[in-house]
């Protein structure tokens, strides 16, 4: 649910007289996103997102998601294009914060993922990669491997609380992720959060891609490693195989993995899982009662986490 | 914040084949409302909204409301107009709840009301209260005069932790304010609940009224008094006698004030905002912690309540 900052008719109207787009026609908030303000508008030009970055988003990493959003654009990604105003500027300041206007991408995202789903999942993640090759300036993962002991220190105290002996559990996982790390794979713009809620399909496939603002330049490998805990594991907990070869096989037929990225999966979903099970565990831990935002149970990736670190090769992901 | 019940794409699918609304193009959770789930529903066809009724809609009451709006809409009221299935029916079930698509009505609501919104929100009032006549059956106002004693009893146990003495004060105002309650006005279909986030504005002319789920028959200056106590006060709490001016010269411009109408605006005022501060206080005590609805603070409706039961007549109104 999200709308963290509302924006009077005044304060839009004075706004979009920066951009080309014509009159105000509709304005209404969406709930949906856990990071930022967004409300669906429609001028006389058509239909647009605005996007105000809440405190979340450092306002200086802004250009950097914006221009990775527009060269993917440019390159065929269904994904948001940033609207430039009057003056060639598409990032601007609303209500005290960044804002911005993006393209309205069509699609529905799948509340329940099915099968079909993932081999153009796959397909549309390796599309990315290759479409992000050439944007040169880079972003460190600030969720990357370096970060999650200390993320895990800061849930030290409350951790057991949620589960005891929780805190020792993800120590212990760390202590065999981290030297294991696979430091020499490929490269590149990675989406880092290809949730079902940041994915649009129509007809089958994929329409949009959405919520780049945790991108960042690391392992592809690793992004793929994100699907797999986000797209393949049933509402019970279990790993579906089939989901999670129709996803690789999507993706293989844009962009193969090498044998070394293929070795290095069972690594990659462990850090993947511990990644969002340690932030989901952050948040359970620091969300005041009483806020706007549905808490996320930490424990549904500490599942995921000790199913991949069962996991012996690739053929645990059916490959 | 309002999505209370989320809608899987497969179940959407299955539910637009009872309509002729052509494919599914785009679903967006809106966040505004806090009765109902709302969605941005973009088809074949255009764009609609798809509403699922939660609990405090009663579903035997839904065909009335739905029958209220048709009626309405077919006068050049502009609400939403629910959209029948090939079956000719508005009204179905979606997960469990009765659901209904309606059109999509353009405009934005004012998030700061000025002095301007007020003549033609007034006289839009005035509109539906002309278009309403012909339609002959009566729902009972569930939160009328009836219902004030009985609500502040519920929270008669919790009411002084909010404020001491609340409970007292609140008992006082209804022994003055139940029986002045005028009861020989003229009555007819209202919509009891007229508050900024319901009236779309486009160009300075009212584009929309929404939201009718409290709409009932009842006391036609009461709806007005309804607006006066949400259009008419600042957010530091003092009451605009430009904004009420504009409002009742906007009304009066469709449908003349009769002079006991006028007469009984400051006990209308007075119902009006003691209705709203006791289902706030009660929403207040009732509202666990953690639910996604950002709870109003009885107290503004109350300190509205002390205003008008200062006033002596019209001309506290700048009548």
């Amino acid at each position: 649910m999200a709308v963290y900052t509302d924006v009077s008719d005044e304060a839009l109207t004075a706004f979009l007289r920066d951009y080309d787009l014509g009159g105000l026609v509709a304005f209404r908030g969406i709930a949906e996103g856990v990071e930022n303000s967004n409300f669906s508008l429609r001028t006389g030009a058509g239909d647009f997102i605005l996007t105000l970055y809440e405190k979340r988003v450092d306002p200086g990493e802004l250009p950097w998601f914006i221009g990775l959003m527009r060269h993917l654009a440019a390159r065929n990604v269904s994904c948001p294009l940033p609207v430039a105003g009057r003056d060639g500027e598409p990032l601007r300041v609303l209500n005290n914060r960044p804002a911005a206007i993006t393209t309205f991408l069509p699609g529905v995202w799948p509340r329940r993922v099915r099968p079909d789903h993932c081999r153009p999942l796959g397909e549309a993640l390796a599309r990315l990669h290759l479409a992000g090759r050439d944007y040169p300036p880079e972003r460190r993962n600030a969720l990357g491997p370096d970060s999650w002991r200390p993320l895990l220190d800061r849930s030290r105290d409350g951790g057991d609380a949620v589960q005891p002996g929780l805190v020792a559990e993800l120590d212990q996982a760390l202590d065999r992720i981290l030297p294991a790390w696979p430091r020499a794979l490929p490269r590149g713009q990675i989406h880092a959060d290809l949730f079902p809620d940041n994915v649009f399909f129509l007809q089958r496939e994929v329409s949009g891609l959405i919520d780049f603002y945790f991108a960042c330049t690391d392992l592809l490998a690793y992004d793929l490693a994100v699907c797999v805990n986000a797209w393949c594991f049933e509402a019970d907990g279990q790993f579906n195989v089939t989901k999670a070869r129709a996803l690789v096989a999507g993706y293989e037929s844009v962009r193969p993995l090498g044998p070394e990225e293929r070795d290095a999966l069972p690594v990659l979903a462990q850090g993947s899982a511990i990644r969002f099970a340690l932030t989901r565990l952050f948040d359970w831990l620091n969300t005041p009662p009483g806020a706007m935002v549905t808490r996320k149970d930490p424990m549904d990736y500490v599942r995921r986490l000790r199913f991949h670190l069962a996991v012996d090769g690739p053929e645990g992901y059916g490959l």
